[in-house]
């Protein structure tokens, strides 16, 4: 195995790769990269065998030679390694060559590295899937719903399944759904296929972490993004990379339930302001308080926040809504939990529905109902 | 105690004085941020005994109303939420209010918080210093003196002296020393005053943390700094700010016969090139090799930078000198401790001067007789 590879792309493709990489790995091959030479171009592999990224880097792209192949082949390098290195070269252009024993040689300028390579017969295989039906996603729709529902996954592993957002494709509708059981967010849209997708049908739960570590790969926001789904495994492919993620096996628990209809108060108001307001008012709850703080309509168009820690001291807050409508509500909730789910909405107006202090709240975007959250209540009154 | 005041002003006094106070304390109220209202303005005093930093905000800058002060008096408010709040809080405008209990209102358009309050009578009173002679140096000179002396000081107690960076003054010469015993930095420059220095001297060991506090400070790089020295304490003084230091007890050694003079081999060379080859060949010495890495002259104009870790690989590097004179050289050091003193050049040429492999070894600027620096070798040849 030797080529000539432009440095800018080999950097690129190890960083990417590097993301499924753990140092903290049970298989001692995993540390390292696989590095495969073919005559198209160069394919490198990271995995932590929860998540696998492949990068292919092609021999040309518009015309530009990218890699020079000299020979074809394959070896694995100690990722650490091999990624500062290849940071650090000193020009612009790097000869790779495996010689014997695989002592690999990294050639750049002046600067000449010669790391111990492993065989990369040894390194695991990436899942083989079969194709029937692929989805395509627009980039910047994927990184969307992975914001807007990713940060309500359960951290405990108490019941793993909530570790991941469920994904239930009925037709072409997309519903993504996570919720650590205190709170849930849900998010609706459309996804597209070159297949008719009239009678499919997908129910899947995927691991927070890799959707996390997706959503930072996605850097072209209009590529259209391949989704295969099949039984334990999802891909997520674009023009040169391969995203793998095991999937979480068991049933999603049914949410629809969790969510009242019976709405008693309903609060619409910006985002932004309600978000600062409580931000503020959990500067002294953290401590004395378990975050916790309240929300009281005090008159016709106004809500007041407060948080008391007789240690510390005491914080009243006052916001002015769009619309109060309904009964009288005092309420108390986790700041941190209204904080993520009022992040999601981006300074937009949201509607709030209350059906009493002790009920789960719903809050939608006034001008987009693809979004549902739910936080529970706490306990205080 | 009533005022209203700026919310920038009052941020970046706060941002200011936090620098010097520590959560972990064993006098609980330096957690705090001590609040003086006179009819000239507010000062904010924070401190960990060590470093106390005083901020004044006057009542008027260039004609502007920065503080309306409606009564004078003095509190400590909890550091911590403090400086939280004053961050966050809604509007330009903030009113501070001590009530009864020393029960502070802070208030901002709608938010209102009420924070426990401690007297400021328990709050240690700042050295008073007799001021003789005070020094001055500029802004710019005086981050850069830290920047190129700090690095080298201990950071282990067992000779608390080396955690300090020695200053010593005669007449209006400044010699800043610093050492861990592994490698030195020294640095020449020329201080000014109003006084006559003809005759002055001073001695003094400032200790590492406070000199790195400090610098992070020095926001105006052309206003003149005073400096005031006294037996245990060092104050410098903006337009704005005091910042005390206690100073190290005990006397710094004498490290002018450390430095040698028979020099056999003397390299010149860009600081950058060097420093990049060695950073590049460390990337294998971190783990397996305690970070040492070889120079060898290898022509007449070449250095080799190789390092060798059996287990990882290894790295071999080449820099083209300006100029190599006299005998030939094979050499260890620690790379670290070689970037830590190639960083100060900032890319600028050097002169390195060798007596041979066991000897520390100078770098000096070319071009620039204020800087010398000093490493030890590593043996290994």
């Amino acid at each position: 195995m030797q080529f000539s590879i432009q440095k800018d792309y080999l950097v690129r493709s190890v960083q990417e790769v590097m993301k499924a990489v753990s140092s903290r790995t049970t298989i001692p091959i995993l540390t390292g990269i696989k590095l495969v030479v073919t005559d198209d171009g160069v394919i490198l592999t990271g995995s932590d065998s929860d998540i696998s990224i492949q990068s292919f880097i092609p021999k040309e792209e518009a015309g530009d030679e990218i890699v020079e192949i000299k020979s074809t082949g394959s070896v694995v390098l100690q990722a650490k390694y091999f990624s500062e290195i290849v940071k650090k070269l000193p020009k612009n252009t790097v000869d790779i060559e495996v010689g014997e024993n695989l002592l690999t040689k990294i050639k750049s300028g002046k600067s000449e590295f010669n790391l111990n390579g492993l065989n990369a017969e040894d390194y695991p295989h990436l899942p083989k899937l079969e194709e029937h039906q692929t989805i395509k996603v627009r980039g910047d729709l994927l990184r969307n719903i992975i914001k807007q529902t990713v940060y309500a996954v359960s951290s405990s592993e108490n019941r793993p399944i909530l570790t991941g957002v469920n994904w239930k494709i009925t037709n072409n509708e997309l519903i993504c759904t996570a919720t650590d059981s205190h709170r849930l967010s849900q998010r609706k849209s459309v996804v597209q296929s070159d297949f008719n997708l009239d009678g499919y049908n997908a129910n899947i739960v995927i691991p927070g972490k890799s959707l996390n570590e997706l959503s930072k790969i996605i850097d072209d926001m209009e590529e259209m993004i391949d989704v295969v789904i099949t039984d334990n495994q999802v891909l997520f492919r674009t023009k040169h990379i391969q995203f793998f993620s095991r999937l979480l096996e068991g049933n999603y628990p049914d949410t629809t339930k969790l969510i009242p209809t019976d709405m008693k108060t309903i609060i619409q108001v910006n985002s932004r302001e309600l978000l600062q307001a409580i931000d503020r008012a959990s500067l002294l709850a953290r401590e004395g308080n378990n975050n916790v703080v309240k929300l009281e309509i005090i008159d016709s168009n106004t809500v007041e926040i407060t948080s008391n820690s007789p240690e510390i001291g005491k914080v009243t807050d006052e916001v002015v809504c769009n619309k109060i409508e309904g009964e009288e509500l005092k309420i108390s909730f986790s700041a941190k939990y209204m904080l993520d789910t009022l992040r999601v909405s981006e300074g937009s107006d949201v509607e709030i529905s209350f059906t009493g202090a002790m009920r789960p709240f719903v809050i939608t975007n006034t001008n987009d109902n693809s979004i549902l959250q739910l936080v529970l209540p706490v306990r205080t009154y």
